[in-house]
């Protein structure tokens, strides 16, 4: 899926809009995306460090978009489950950014996998490991 | 820790005045928060259900101020883990209300497991189970 | 199902029989099981308590037995995923005991929660959630 | 940590033993482990597969042995939780091989996360994430 229809399908869901949530690029089974920062968001007012609920929604959203990039790709997918670790703060007044990889799609299931980080990947805010049931084309 | 003590702090926390998050009730070790249904909560603009990343920041923060409404609660708290398992999309135009109970409070460690419904609390939307790192007073 | 048939069943599975496991009792959409207190399952020579694997090989063999003890049991399960909490050691000496209750069951997924304890189901040892892949009679 | 200090560690540990589960590898925060394909660790009779318990026994101990290789390793660690995504059964008659990477360890915390495969690490039978309290030299 292009980065252009993807971005098209994110701006329909009105809590991503909410959050500011927008794709910064899509691949096979791979999506990611960015989450603006935002006094809104914030979880800690004494040091303006995002909620981690907003964390989970961005993590959860790029599983989910993750899903949508892969080849022979669902029609829809909602999550089963889904772990988050929180490895530390985010830093106030950075963007979020999440990449989201579908490691294994099957006949109803799809597995996932995410990280999402400020300022460099290799020093992580959180992971993800998710179930989505998915729902192929024609199916209820 | 009173209904109205927790609803202040609740209040203090800019993205759970954005959600709408309010205080439901209180006891030893026990927290119930309510998010009113709301279009700008949306996941799913074909069928009107709410974003699985609100009901995660529902129980993420009740899981949190449950700790805090311990009995020797500690001073703050963040989360270290979680894990949500989704039982049923939230039924489009019914308040999300979620229950979280701090079932062990180490020196270093607090284990909390949640619950969220809509209609009845025999019919649930998810389930969370969590551990938080908690600080005591006059610890950095 | 009896408690007679999944004896039957547990008895069939050969590690279930290395660690001893036996079936204590059941009931619809649960299972109660006990691993007996063994010096080959020990994971910490200095104390004697029971390896961490022991208890989760318990409360995994429970989840999948509750799921074949509810209505409408499907033909088989294989676990897709589990998430332990572990609260303490098991005290040395002691039979491990776990129930586990299958609290959703859907056409191709279902949902179990287990506890494992020694002295009282109210002193915890470690709790289990978990989802499972189902299969019905005459599929593959 | 050497590989013949863990090897003899692992050898102290009775489940460990058990299970015949040995040292394949060592390195700064990490460790690799294999469990040899043995009758009396089947799970299901009629595909000869082996226990899902054994998988996670085996990742679980890889995980606290990747910690005690850290630098700076703690004295000890126990298991707080684990989370276990199975993504296929593994095959039988060959052994499994389980790696563990320690990719955060604070002062009281340690987060792991490890692989279990047969054939080819690129092929995963099952993925874990933990969180494992760890105490230090001189610590109660």
């Amino acid at each position: 899926m292009s980065t252009d229809l993807l971005t098209q399908m994110l701006r329909g869901l009105p809590h991503a809009r909410l959050l500011g949530l927008r794709v910064v690029g899509t691949g096979a089974a791979t999506a990611t995306l960015a989450a603006p920062y935002d006094p809104r968001l914030v979880g800690d007012p004494d040091t303006g460090v995002i909620h981690g609920g907003v964390v989970t929604t961005l993590l959860d959203t790029c599983c989910g978009l993750a899903i949508l990039c892969a080849p022979q790709a669902p029609r829809s997918c909602a999550t089963l489950d889904l772990r988050i670790d929180y490895m530390r703060p985010a830093r106030p007044g950075l963007d979020l950014i999440a990449r989201a990889d579908c490691h294994r799609l099957a006949r109803a299931i799809a597995f996932v996998r995410a990280v999402a980080w400020d300022v460099s990947e290799d020093d992580p805010v959180a992971f993800a490991a998710g179930v989505f049931v998915v729902a192929q084309e024609g199916e209820a």
